[in-house]
Formats: structure tokens, sequence, C-alpha cells
């Protein structure tokens, strides 16, 4: 149930004392073969350090022997000295596992704009793959050496035809007290081409991680990595890789929304009858981007009119006689205005926790789905605090 | 100090009890002869009923006699029904004060989704105009008559050569419980031409309600409305007309930050070296747009990580090694990265209420100010509260 099921990789997470105390702050996935690599990255253009080596080194290698992952500090606004950190991660790793480093993919996540402390990552890379030696592999480690403000770790598992894909994420609520950071890691043991896999991979973030709206704003960090061992001998069809993956990435991105700081629901926004998916899409996240819808969410209120405000501020053309709001399968507005409904029985039915928005915005085939929590006193507390 | 200054305008609030109680609720704001029309409309797809009849008048008529405002009822998403109320609306009154329909401007702010009732506002467009008829105009009721959440009226006058603008505006917080509506009323004593009436308004609204960002979404209502009398008998220069008309804009938005719904302290964020101003706004507007930039204003928080990881999402290019940041003049970050300053004074300074972040992104001509407020808890609570 983790990042070590499908077979050919290993994990470890450890304590290299970047956080205070004896938290789990480092983790290693290792392949026990060179492996196919494929990721997708923030696009923030202050991108940090890791994520612009990582850049660099998935264009160039063709091969992949690890991922190296650090909470604690983002080594983002870190400068060129930032830069050097991140390559001295990627070389140590490298001299430890036998490997070039441009065969390593690097992620940080923590506070912006403080140095990482090198000497402690260097320290840290020596005990881990120690334990991986020894065969003290563990994926739940490592998934736990990823969080920062979660309070679960997030592991799955999905399974096609004859191979199977692992993963683990941290993520999307805030880092205290910077900006929402997003890291995953998918491993399958599937035989797969490099270009196949990456198509897969952005295919599967797409319609799960770029689904999931917390913030509002992609983070200096977000990256989600893909290994493949290939060690099952199996090579799926690209349709047949491609929802496997996107299975993994799903169970994933629910898990980081129900774990999202502050939050006390969860919300489905589903947007129908547009052109297109990528249409609907767009939709779906400006609704789930406004601050005043998600403050409707968190007083459980069936406020489609600010639903259609915020749906009108959306780069998406649509006839407002033909916008339709539903709240948990109870219509609320029709063809652009009110219609009667049983309003204390839906705010009895909303006032249980999770619910779900339907918008219809016109006839076309086009629809697509969108999570995001509601917007509470206690987020705002929790990040005005002073570090 | 209201739209009643310049000369050749009269106005009247009253309470037609749109709203509950005996509240002030519809405003009319008169030319003794009909006046040069401008005005700027939300660009919000889910436009109101008002806001399409005013923008169709806008396109047809040349002369305009009265702006007719009601708040307590939005009529957005109320369908065909709306529009006839709108133009019913805007017909009464022109039958009042002796002039064609198409020669009114109609606004309304309120909640979204409900009929407007249009039998009081028939009654009440009597009133006011038995109250203006008798001499009885007062702009202060006018402005107090479009009030939703505000606490206080907003008017403002700015003097230029041998002429006066006069003004009101309400919002830019919340209409409780739907979306932010702003709506202004400018007025001149000016001899001005219409196609240069529209563009130095429009250059106005730019630099100052366009530079404000509250809510980050414009509302379904959001309207600025510009008369011009020509009674001065002067006709300033265009850059003139445009100066004077900015800064009575520029002073209503900043009544209009002060009295934002829930907020504490009214944040100026300048942007500096882009390429051009409009760089600058929009790299400004993205960072005063973000949730945890504004959760941070609320703590009193230099936390220029959040800043340049908002600035970073923002659809602006710019190379991360020029950004510096800088608070009430404190530099915090230079060349993308931290540097050291007197934190505890810093926190000191920043607890005392509104301030100033600077933010430099390059070294181009280009520079830009938005307001924005901070994120409470108190805004969400304010917000999720149901009606």
């Amino acid at each position: 149930m983790s990042v070590t099921t499908p077979q050919g990789f290993a994990a470890a997470g450890i304590a290299a004392n970047i956080k205070e105390g004896d938290a789990l702050d480092l983790a290693m996935v290792v392949a026990d073969q060179p492996a196919v690599g494929a990721a997708v990255f923030t696009v923030n253009r202050a991108a940090a350090a890791p994520v612009l080596l990582s850049r660099r080194h998935l264009a160039a290698s063709e091969a992949f022997k690890a991922v190296v992952l650090n909470s604690g500090c983002a080594n983002a606004a870190t400068g060129p000295a930032g830069d050097a950190a991140a390559l001295a991660t990627a070389s140590a790793a490298a001299a430890h596992l036998g490997c070039h480093a441009i065969e390593i993919l690097v992620a940080s996540t923590g506070t912006i704009g403080t140095p990482l402390p090198i000497d402690k990552v260097l320290a840290g890379l020596g005990v881990a793959t120690a334990r991986l030696g020894a065969g003290l592999a563990s994926g739940r480690s490592a998934a736990e050496a990823i969080m920062t403000t979660d309070t679960v770790s997030k592991e799955t598992v999905a399974r096609g035809d004859g191979f199977t894909v692992g993963g683990m994420a941290k993520g999307a609520g805030m880092v205290r007290p910077d900006m929402a950071t997003m890291l995953a890691v998918l491993t399958t043991d599937a035989v797969v081409e490099a270009s196949e896999f990456q198509a897969a991979l952005e295919g599967a973030v797409d319609e799960s991680f770029h689904a999931l709206n917390i913030d509002g704003c992609p983070s200096t960090n977000d990256a989600v990595f893909a290994l493949a061992s290939g060690a099952s001998g199996v090579r799926p069809e690209q349709a047949e890789l491609a929802d496997v993956l996107a299975a993994a990435a799903r169970d994933l991105a629910t898990q980081l929304a129900a774990d999202a700081e502050g939050a006390l629901r969860v919300i489905t926004i589903d947007v129908s009858g547009a052109p297109d998916a990528a249409t609907a899409r767009r939709a779906g996240r400006h609704i789930a981007d406004s601050g005043l819808v998600r403050a409707s969410f968190y007083g459980g209120d069936a406020n489609w009119g600010r639903v259609i405000g915020a749906l009108g501020a959306a780069p998406v053309d649509f006839d407002q006689r033909q916008v339709g709001v539903a709240y948990e399968g109870v219509t609320v507005a029709a063809e652009g205005v009110a219609v009667p409904f049983d309003e204390m029985a839906l705010l009895a039915t909303l006032a249980t926790g999770d619910f779900r928005v339907s918008v219809s915005i016109g006839n076309g085939p086009g629809s697509a789905e969108v999570l995001t929590t509601d917007l509470t006193p206690e987020y705002v507390r929790f990040n005005g605090e002073r570090s």
C-alpha cells in the first residue's frame, strides 16, 4: 500500500534534523534498476532550486535511480546557494547509490527563503542509504518524511492487469508559515516507454491534483514524479496505463483535500454543459477559487448567487439564461433564475459535511469535476499567525 | 461635498421599503438639463438586468437625465422578469422627469436571485421626484440610499480649474449574503465631449476602483457612472479632466477599502521594475488576490515568501533573481533571497495598522499600485453566515 508495493522499488524515511526535534524529514524512493521517469512541475515562475534541477535532469537523462525529498525547508528563494545545495543533494545520493547525479530527482517542501541545511541533508542521505542497504526499507516512513502540516500520511495503490501503481503524497494545505506545496511520487512496475509514460502522468495529474483547488495558487515547489521499473514484465496499453495512474493520483488527491488545513468539508464542484471538458474545468476552478463561494460552503449555505457570480467572472463564455445550479442533487436555480426548493431540508443535508455542487452552463458535451474545501476562520487564523 | 456639488445636479435618497425597515434604499441623481454620460460596467458574464439595460442606453443615447440606483436587491439572476423590472424603473423615472426612458441609467445592489419589488420602486420614484421638485435635494441622502453593508456613506469632491467633480460610492465589501458590488456615480459641471469623457472615466476607474482588490471577483452589478452637465461653461483639457476625475475616483476607492467588511488593515502593494505599468498592475493584482498573502497581512507578518510565491503564480514574466521585497521601506528580500533586517522592529511597525509592501521585479520602467485589505477570520465568519 505504498510506493514500494510495485516490484523493483525500495524507500526510506529518516529524521535528518532539518525539522526541529526527531520528526522524519528526509525520504528516498529508490529503483533497484534505473527506471523510466516522468514528472509534472509547478508553473510558478519563482520555482524553487530543486524544481529547476529536477526539470534539467528529466530533460537530460533517460533513466532515473531515485527521488530524494525533504520536508522542513523548501529551498526556494535561496539563490545560487540554493541551486548548489540541490545539486549537492543529488550528487551525494548518486554517490551512495552508484549512479550519476543526473539520474537523481530532488524535491523540497517547507519554509521559503531559508537556506537548506545541506550538512544535515548529506548526513541524512548516509543514514537513509544504510537503512535501504540493511533491508529496512519502508514506504510508510518515506510518506511520513514528506509531511509538513499534514496530519496523516497519504499512500495509495492501484492495480492494472499484471502491473501495479503505488504512490505517496503530501499537501495541499499550507506549509506553515509559507506557501502550499504539493509533492507526490508514483511508482509502477509496468514496462513503459518514456514519452508514453510522461503523457499518461500528465493526464493523471490533470484529472487529480490539477482538479484540486485549495489555495488557488501553485506553490514554488509543487512536483509530481513517476518512476517505472518494468519489473512486472507487463507492458500495458497506453489507455490502461493512463487509467491506473489516474486512479492512484485521484485517490491521493482526495486524501489531500480531506486533510487540508482548517477545512471542515470537501466540496465537489461539477460543471456540465460546456463546449468541452477544458472549458468546464476552467469554470469549475474559478468557482473553487472564490473565497466568497468557499466561505458559503463553510456556512453550509446553498448560496447559488455567489456561485453564479463567480462563474460570471471566469474566463468562460456562457449564456446566463442557461445556467442551473444544484446542491446535492437539489436544483436551486434553473435557466439563470431561482426555483423553489425545500430550503430547510437542503440546509439539513448540507449541515452533515461534504457535499456536491452541480453547475450546468449550457447544452454542450463538456464536463469536469473540481475538488475544493470550505474557507474557515480557522484557516485564516492558522495562516495569519506569525511563525 | 457630494454629487450635487458640481453645478446642474440634484439628488435624493428615500426609503422605498425595498430593504426591511425604514432604511434609505432608492437614490436618484438628476441633471437639470440632459447631460453627457459615460460609464464603466462589470466584466462579469452574469451581469445583472440593470447593467444590461444601462449598457444599451449608454450605447444608444447621447444625453442622460438621471441615474436611478437601489439597494436591497441586485436584480441579478432574475431572468426576463428582471429585465422588465429594470426597464419599468427607467420608464417610470423618465415619465416623472419628462424625458425618454433611454435617457435614464439604472443600477441595483443587494441580494442575487430575488425579484426586484417593482411596485415599491415605482412608488419610491414618485416620492423621490416629489422631494426633488420641492427643492429637498440632498446628495448625502442619495449616498446613504445606496449603502448595503457599508458602515459609512462615501462622498467626494475634486476641483479643477473652473470646474468641479463630485461623487458617491458604495462597496467594496460584500452584499450580505451575496456577491460584492461596487457602485459609484461621478458628476461634473465641466463641458465635455462624450468620447473624451468616456476615455477619462475609463482611465480614472483603472487607477482607482480597478486598483482595489477586496474579493478578487467582479460582481454581477458593478458599475461606475459619470454625468457632465456643462453648467460651469468651462471646457478643460482632456488631461486635466482625466486628472480631476481620477482624483475623485481614487478618494472614493480609498474610502471603500477602509470600510471593507471584516478588514482591519488597508494594504498598498506597489510593484516596480516591470516592463510596463500594465504588467506591474497585473502582478500587483495577483499578489493582492492571494488569500495566503492577505492572511499574512492580517497577522502583520513580513512573510515575503508568500508574496514571491503569489508573484510567481501571476501571468507575468520576471527573473526571480531580480526580485526584491520591502515592507514599509524595510528591505526583507533582494535579488530573490532573504536579507537581514531587524525583525522585531519591523513587526512592531506592521502591528500599528495599514502598511505598504513594495515589490520590485526587474529593471523596467513600469510601476503600479494596488490597494487591498487583510483577510480576517471575521470576514470568513461574516460571509459564511446564512442570511
